[in-house]
């Protein structure tokens, strides 16, 4: 049976069953003619998605053997694919670009398809996606309901079926709003993670492409294909993956900050998210939202309004008729600032950035409501300013303070409407941050998209990376307690715990040792009672420095444990033993010491 | 006898011999009587300065006993003492305030002691000295020529022997043009090392704190106590110091890009610099200045006045006649400026700073001329903004691009007035720039402030930091050339030297190894050949790495060398080599698998 949607290991199933590209395009295109029509401006043809797929299996004979082998998505309508035009939902503006922009080039060497071009709030400016003269993309769940926006088209088709994921772009939070609305999630990366050539600019310091997917291991795998420094954007940056804590702190809102609109359903799903999280072994951590609303707030109400000027100042001028009125009056808006008020803006926006290093101290992630609640295609149209405002409540601020968010399903209010919430980290925790983001997601188990009884498949699970630390096995003083233990814990070490030693160990008292030493040698064969161990973990640096530092006649070995585990630790040179006062039966040297006190 | 000017060696050689600190400020109380009238706007008055003295004594009684105990040092006029005005050398604009800038306060608990407030082009705006009611400074030698500026008195005071140091401030280059001009170092910290709290605004988003120094060590030192990270300032950065090469390649000025406007003896200078370099092991690379001086051009001829406005609006509305002809026009040159015209500037900064990384690939540090040639003052009055654009031809471009920088003494001319030369290096690369630097000026030889005669003192030596390595003494199949060596060059192992064991190691041959790996022995007593081994370092997490690595019955001891070097290495435990084929008498591993294979 054909999945609803198309997640990758359905996908990838379908293929390894013996599917192929063909067949997929050819459901794609059944299914697209029966979509909404306001999803796609550019649907790409069904003729031309065969011969897309076909030349892939000419390129790529083998099932699975790239990493996006025939995985067919849609591409926000502001990023270029060369030979469809690139309209930026403003008919007038469009060009046919020769070139994919770098991101989709890089996707499309990995297998992937392009199924079409997806409609937006003209030029990105909007979080509703009611402002495009191609029409109003509605909720997969409702169609009286908005899809969010600005990246409307790309979250309807994945919601919808009709692409695997889709790309997005997202300056103010248009790559997560409209995953909020449709059970999706959205990976909004570091800024400059993702490479902007070939992006109509909305805001170009701030823009990033985002990726809209059914599951956080797929928009995972599919940024990671997608990511990569790019010399010809000014803004792409190298990426400088950082780590987050396994059980890390987690800042959720608090007091008059809290704010829905009045939207019980939505507020009780980010409440239900956060029980969730300390189910998983989060610590929630209240914090005061001000600094990043007033963060928020600078994007459209100062001098940042300027960027969307400059983006389409020239075509302004000569088409002012061609641009969506609230686009035009948000743009315009942008000739009340002056030189002066933009630095002032930066001046402002240091201040709130070190003002919110003081949440970062005590929180390593924020999780937030993707968006505050949800409007009527209706309402949003009669209050189109005020209403998108609220939607971008708790986005806005995230490129501004150079955030890394990623936007999971909630569950659905009981009006059947979904809601969404975002873990937000800092720069380049784009990495970390997924697998929290992913055991989030799944324990709502919201389904995938329209379909909300699709299970989350096991296969896209997020591990979180192992930790890049080295183990050592302590023998003697530097067991906890014991005289030389801070030079472990100085290095930042940790107890990973108790352990013995395999029996063939014996074990000594070195003579004339200050603080005592015992020496630990193996003797294949001796059947002694094994002996009580610790296993430390350092960072690799630490382990090197502790190993260099220590003296004759100890270093660092192998030492087998009882447990069939082989670790470094510390052995004694053997000549160093001779003569020795032996500890073996003691069964460890902590025993040894207080027999000998006793 | 007293020296002509205070180097902190000196100085701290006359504490250790039993001067005071208020023998020295009676000094320079009556050497500020005798000097420039022009280099302070605010002296400190000596009973002042007396009972600073008297104050850090019962303070800290023990000469020499702080940091900068008793090191009198100068402050520009744009930066606060507590109790003391500070003017910008705007008088209608001064203000008392009550507490001491940030790195201000630093440097006083270090013990040093403030002697004035120096004058400076208003408003830090201009590098060339002249721009101030309270009078021109002129260079240490020649009272017809320009100090430079805007830190021109901060200059003039440390070259005079008024100041053993003095800050200045660096925004388009006011603390380097004064040192070249003066025969002084200029430290230009990477932007946010020190902080900005409690200083003027030039830029607000570029301003650097700056030290002016009679030695690179002085310098470093005083930068070292000055830095910080400070929290109330919202450009502060925390400092994350980067290495530079042993022996940098050094860019140098080239082609069309090679101006001096006509002065021989300035570039003769610079030549000679760049052979000094290339005598001290640096390899030059000549380079396409372009891209910085397209960006030096934006300080002024760009958006970034703005930030000059922005700093001085409100007062030059209610004083329009209080501020300075030329930096009011430079000022009022903003409002020509839109927010858009900002945030293009922003991008056009952005595409630069990506067309210089091309330079960087190819030169750690950048060898410029700190100014192309000097004026008089006379000329300077005649042209104040053409000559004033002419002197940071090679210094605006350096806190636009993040860079450090560190000005030093060239030489003289011909004439007898002095040039520099300035390394620029990248962020965070002051510390690994600084005994570059320091070898640079020692070879030039030319003095220490007016005083061309004085021989820089041994003890202000800046030595390379030593580099974070480990040692490690490869036994066996890990030496050069045998088949584990990769595992030591794949973690960036650098071989360091061969060398011997002890005599009482024993070598033999692990039966049943692939590849062939031998197991070394300590026997106390033995007395044998002795084994050729090989020391390498790896950086801590490679040797963590590596160590982590290494299978039973091998591990990483000390061993002994026969040159007293006690260093990690490979042992083996001694229950593996029972029955092992002795390799000792081959003198090595190497020499056993020769004669083993022969």
């Amino acid at each position: 049976m054909l999945p609803e949607v198309f997640d990758l290991t359905s996908l990838r199933a379908l293929y390894a069953g013996g599917a192929t590209p063909l067949d997929v395009v050819a459901i794609l295109a059944d299914r697209m003619a029966a979509a909404d029509p306001a999803a796609f401006i550019t649907p790409v043809a069904p003729d031309a998605m065969r011969r897309e797929a076909a030349a892939l299996m000419a390129r790529a004979p083998e099932p699975n053997s790239l990493p996006l082998w025939g995985v067919p998505f849609a591409v926000k309508d502001n990023i270029d694919v060369a030979g469809l035009p690139t309209t930026a939902a403003c008919p007038d503006f469009a060009t046919t670009p020769a070139a994919d922009a770098a991101v989709v080039a890089r996707l499309r060497a990995a297998g992937a398809l392009v199924t079409g071009k997806t409609n937006l709030d003209q030029f990105a400016t909007g979080l509703n996606g009611t402002r495009s003269p191609y029409g109003a993309p509605r909720s997969v769940f409702d169609p009286d309901h908005i899809s969010g926006g600005s990246s409307s088209g790309s979250a309807v088709a994945v919601a919808a079926g009709l692409a695997a994921f889709a790309l997005g772009t997202d300056t103010a939070g248009s790559g997560r709003v409209p995953a909020a609305f449709n059970n999706l999630v959205g990976v909004k990366p570091t800024p400059g993670l993702l490479s902007t050539s070939g992006l109509v600019p909305a805001c170009r310091s701030l823009d990033c492409i985002s990726v809209f997917a059914l599951t956080v291991g797929d928009a995972s795998a599919i940024r990671r294909v997608a990511e990569g420094f790019d010399p010809a954007d000014p803004y792409s940056r190298r990426a400088a993956p950082q780590p987050l804590p396994a059980a890390p702190r987690v800042g959720i809102l608090a007091g008059a900050e809290r704010e829905f609109f009045g939207d019980d359903g939505t507020a009780a799903l980010y409440d239900a998210a956060a029980s969730r999280l300390a189910a998983l072994g989060c610590t929630l951590v209240p914090f005061d939202y001000a600094p990043f609303r007033e963060a928020a707030e600078m994007l459209y109400d100062g001098p940042w309004v300027a960027e969307r000027l400059a983006a389409i100042e020239d075509f302004l001028g000569r088409h002012p008729d061609s641009v969506d009125p609230a686009v035009r009056a948000i743009a315009e808006s942008a000739r009340d600032y002056s030189a002066v008020d933009a630095f002032r803006g930066q001046y402002a926006l240091a201040a709130l950035r070190r003002r919110t290093e003081a949440t970062w101290a005590e929180a390593d992630i924020l999780l937030l409501p993707t968006a505050p609640t949800t409007y009527t295609v209706a309402a949003m149209q009669a209050d189109p300013i005020r209403l998108n405002s609220r939607l971008g409540r708790y986005t806005n601020f995230a490129n501004l303070l150079d955030c890394a968010a990623i936007a999971v399903p909630a569950g659905f209010r009981p009006d059947g409407l979904p809601a969404g919430v975002t873990l937000v980290a800092r720069a380049f925790q784009d990495e970390a941050l997924a697998p929290l983001a992913d055991a989030l997601h799944r324990a709502a188990a919201p389904g995938l998209g329209r379909d909300r009884a699709a299970p989350l498949p096991e296969a896209s699970r997020v591990q979180a990376a192992a930790e890049d630390r080295l183990e050592l096995v302590a023998v003697g003083a530097h067991l906890s307690g014991l005289p030389l233990n801070h030079e472990l814990t100085g290095l930042g070490g940790r107890l990973v715990g108790a352990a013995r030693t395999a029996a063939d160990y014996r074990l000594y008292a070195l003579p004339g040792t200050v603080p005592p030493k015992p020496g630990l040698v193996r003797e294949p064969g001796f059947a002694g009672p094994g002996l009580a161990v610790e296993v430390w973990s350092l960072d690799p640096a630490a382990f090197g420095r502790f190993v260099a530092a220590i003296p004759a006649p100890l270093g660092i070995g192998r030492i087998a444990l009882d447990d069939g585990r082989v670790l470094p630790g510390f052995l004694c040179e053997a000549h160093a033993v001779a003569g020795a006062e032996e500890a073996t039966a003691h069964g460890g040297w902590r025993a040894f010491l207080a027999a000998r006190r006793g």
